[in-house]
């Protein structure tokens, strides 16, 4: 039987736990499997969404999906590096959080919740109010009082309870306040998000028949989607399908830099509001994300000239983006203009949100 | 080698021709194949977009290809009825468009031209600019000057050409006339958008396995979409895949019903500008239409009232799309409600465009 367990005090709980977060030290928990061996037989290969990798998820009794995963991995060259785009917006609600959010709302359902609660800087609350609605569940979603227009309207078009507050963290403080009534799913904390985000990795393998990116450029706000693309990682290495971790790059906006502010002091760079999706300053698992950018990784930082310089290019290239999606690309540039990216290497560049909702 | 024939007095010309309509008579244009015969054999099974059934499309030497095709597939139990829900907004661009709009820039490419011009209620011009941008091609878009904001939008940050008119059958006149400067394109004539729509049914018959639809309703503005999906069913019967054409269900826009009017005269039902994609009053290819469901097929009209109301349910089932995709669904649901479907039919809803660009 697989169990819950606190990421920062290792005290562990049952399965079927409705807690969100450690009752001992107040640590975002993980999941540990009984047994978690990725199997390139166990793949359900008539499946295209992320419920083909079922058999590496947790065990779920109800699966809300609406096709989430699967998405297309564009090649392109960079003067003389192959860069991979997975095309994460073409997603059910306009973003990568499905992947986690179709695996926490199916688990939400098993225990028997029926009202869920959620504080987000836009596309985890939209995501959760889509699949909440497919799921029948009801869903008050709170958000930043300057969140983009575009991404309101959506959340009200899904028939969201909105709640706005005067910032990010507030959104958060009133949530956790307000879960007493109802199931806080907190995608910052739940484990479930990242097991989701797991899948993004196992798809890349798959689609390039063997073949494996030497860096991935991960967006972080909350760090939840790097975290899952760590352990996706780790379960191919596991089993030997892959050689090594890739490196794994976090990119951080301008004046949210908390990962690569820890790493290398202060940028000096002045503060960005454009890439609203990560502007999260308050990161639960910011322990586990330094531990692990550490030994694998590195941390950017890219500033509004940048992002707005990449954003264009972009959808130039034909990837209707939003500008938070685009901080990747930024990132990547400034890596091979400095030379941190040799000619030849594969690069990853997951594009995460969709920009048709919030042209700028 | 292919030919080009034309739709109405079956004169030929050659495949390598740039002319857009026949030179004798002014009718559409269609492609007369060498060999045509759906093998499934010869899918490209790791190609996963329409180019996985590129041994099934026209020759051609240029592929210009952002990922589009092999949407998702999801089931949804109306009461005793099997829906299946063909998700194709979750395109590069957001709609059907660019199963069409990729083989035809490709094609437009192999002709040399470097600059394109289309008229468009909005979509097709989304689409066309997003992938003019890919190929490095100048798109002019002629659009009513009444486009949704959402849309308009999307064009501008796509860096199209726009040029507005005073109505939809103005931007078809005036992107004619300004074709002498470039090349015209026209996805209401050109059939190789066509041929890119066919890929929907191939998709939805590997995605069942065996199974197929009996019903499939259509929303028809041009007409295109229920054209390609005819000559997709008419490949898979010609090689037995398939034992008979399902009933192919024509859904227009009241107000908009030039094809329910030609079968069953005046529906008598107000206007509405709801479904703005279907807005055409003019379909060059309604001869086609009209022969094809006459025999195979339906045609219904749905009102305002319809509309919205089917809208308002498909995006509490989770599926985030504009009013013009929710005609299918309202068509159903009449259908179904006056016995015209039997209970253990399965029916097939494409879901044709992404309402996050245009929330009502």
């Amino acid at each position: 039987m697989e169990r819950i367990i606190c990421s920062n005090c290792k005290h562990e709980y049952s399965y079927l736990s409705k807690i969100w977060n450690c009752q001992r030290c107040s640590s975002p928990l993980n999941i540990i499997y009984s047994k978690r061996r990725f199997n390139r037989d166990l793949i359900i290969k008539e499946t295209y969404s992320i419920w083909r990798y079922k058999n590496f998820l947790p065990p779920l009794r109800n699966i809300i999906s609406l096709g989430e995963g699967w998405t297309p991995l564009i090649k392109h060259t960079h003067r003389d590096t192959n860069l991979l785009f997975k095309l994460e917006y073409l997603m059910p609600s306009g973003s990568f959080k499905d992947r986690g959010t179709s695996v926490a709302i199916s688990r939400a359902l098993d225990l028997g919740v029926d009202h869920v609660i959620e504080d987000s800087s836009g596309n985890a609350g939209i995501s959760l109010s889509i699949y909440a609605a497919k799921a029948g569940v009801k869903a008050d979603i709170y958000v930043p009082k300057d969140i983009p227009k575009g991404k309101l309207k959506i959340l009200e078009a899904a028939e969201a309870n909105i709640f706005l507050s005067n910032n990010r963290k507030k959104a958060y403080e009133n949530a956790v306040k307000a879960s007493k009534n109802g199931f806080y799913i907190g995608h910052l904390w739940n484990p479930f998000y990242i097991e989701g985000f797991k899948t993004l990795v196992y798809e890349v393998w798959e689609q390039l028949g063997g073949l494996f990116p030497d860096h991935i450029f991960v967006p972080v706000g909350s760090g939840s989607n790097l975290l899952g693309i760590y352990y996706g990682l780790e379960d191919l290495l596991d089993v030997g399908y892959i050689d090594e971790i890739p490196s794994l790059i976090a990119v951080e906006a301008a004046g949210y830099d908390i990962i690569h502010k820890e790493l290398f002091g202060d940028s000096g760079l002045p503060r960005t509001e454009l890439a609203d999706g990560l502007r999260v300053l308050f990161k639960p698992r910011k322990r586990e994300l330094l531990e692990i950018i550490r030994t694998y990784g590195h941390a950017m930082v890219v500033d509004e000239t940048e992002i707005m310089e990449a954003y264009k290019s972009l959808w130039r290239l034909g990837f209707t983006v939003e500008p938070t999606s685009s901080v990747v690309y930024a990132a990547f540039k400034k890596a091979y203009e400095s030379g941190d990216i040799r000619g030849d290497d594969i690069v990853l560049l997951p594009l995460t949100g969709n920009g048709i909702k919030m042209i700028i």
